[in-house]
């Protein structure tokens, strides 16, 4: 069986996200779309708004994955850098682009239209726009690289609007297994055991705490959607077998 | 003036993360335990449970930041590849380390010391354990990068045990202004000119979207206090005459 192999990495440019001031929101989000999609999500870093670190952060990613969806950066005023730096990495011009110029006096007057506001308009040479509904600056899609707004509202809205353009792959499937209470050190090696019979899947044990206590969830992963079921199976035996004799 | 200028970035590991199923919160902590500690976290990288992508970024991290700190990967079960990838990393070997296993016997029965139990005592030659006063388990520390549990009570407490060892820099002070709703646009150039009056500072806008509309607010950073509150009163001013023109 061949299965599409799509891949992606997101970068987040933003000194407020790692200040702390900001909790990031957008990473989940695009994580569970790409999910959606079948294209799957293999790194992300965030970054400061350095210009040295989202031009090298950028061309280590976009020459290793099929996408890379950017957040942050393309506002109005002086720490929005984002497109300048897009087009520093790929080495092409940018300059005020007439399209999104004509896009943001769909919400700005003629007369509010300063030099800070046409910043929005400039756009990397050889890029096409990326529809913002929300209001209306657009991002812009170069080659893979996706350049999207770090506002969640805005960022979701532009998601969307890309969302039909992107090649999905192969859907990953997954099963979870509830294993409650049951510690993970009680079914690790049986679960191991699982996991080298069916090498082309993912299967991870993943602990949360609450109460005092540690409650486990078993999550297996793949593209081969009959496999993944018999897997999970075979996990669910196991666990109620342990269960049983707890 | 000289500051101390300590650095920090996180690698956060694993695929639970990536696929969307758990939204990362040890980012967001360990953001604001840099900076009340004076430590500029730089860069954060999300990866897979995969040796080779966690060897790669580790190396590429440590190279060029003061700390490196990882979440995830640390547990008992065949996922659990940290502690391995980081020994890989570091070129040292990895083995059972007596201390940690003497930690474990304080909350498992010997009985109970299975061989999978046994994988969260593996430790690379030349580190330092990390208390965890949550369920015992150690992270741990080598030269200069300090692994850490994924699920957050246990990051926590592994952070609260490691932060009166690290080294503190000249603490980032922050000052914000509210600009309301007024637009980023309206005040982008006159904000332009204060960053550039002040470039030791980072001054930075930051937009949120609710109930229809932007609301703005603009923060200044940076490690000379006096300067800091100079530029956020001059921010202010600025501010407080535009509404005043509205």
């Amino acid at each position: 069986m061949t299965h599409d192999i799509v891949t992606a990495a997101v970068l987040v440019i933003g000194d407020e996200i790692l200040s702390g001031r900001t909790k990031d929101r957008n990473i989940g989000a695009i994580a569970e779309r790409c999910s959606e999609l079948g294209i799957d999500l293999r790194e992300v870093r965030i970054v400061a708004d350095d210009e040295d670190a989202i031009v090298a952060a950028l061309n280590a990613l976009r020459a290793r994955f099929t996408y890379v969806f950017t957040t942050g950066g393309i506002g109005p005023t002086h720490d929005d850098i984002t497109a300048d730096a897009v087009a520093k990495a790929f080495g092409v011009a940018i300059s005020e682009d007439p399209r999104a110029i004509a896009l943001l006096l769909q919400r700005i007057k003629p007369e509010d239209l300063n030099a800070a506001r046409r910043r929005m308009a400039r756009i990397p040479h050889g890029a096409a726009l990326v529809e913002n509904s929300v209001s209306k600056a657009p991002g812009f899609w170069i080659e893979n690289v996706i350049v999207m707004a770090g506002v969640p509202a805005v960022m979701n809205a532009m998601l969307d609007a890309v969302t039909p353009l992107l090649a999905g792959g192969t859907q990953t499937v997954a099963q979870s297994v509830a294993a409650g209470t049951l510690p993970e050190g009680a079914y690790a090696a049986a679960l191991g055991e699982i996991a080298t019979d069916f090498p082309g899947l993912a299967i991870g044990s993943y602990p949360s705490f609450r109460d005092g206590a540690f409650h486990n969830e078993i999550v297996v992963r793949g593209k081969d959607a009959g496999a993944v079921g018999d897997a999970a199976a075979r996990v669910g035996a196991m666990i109620a077998g342990l269960e049983q004799r707890r």
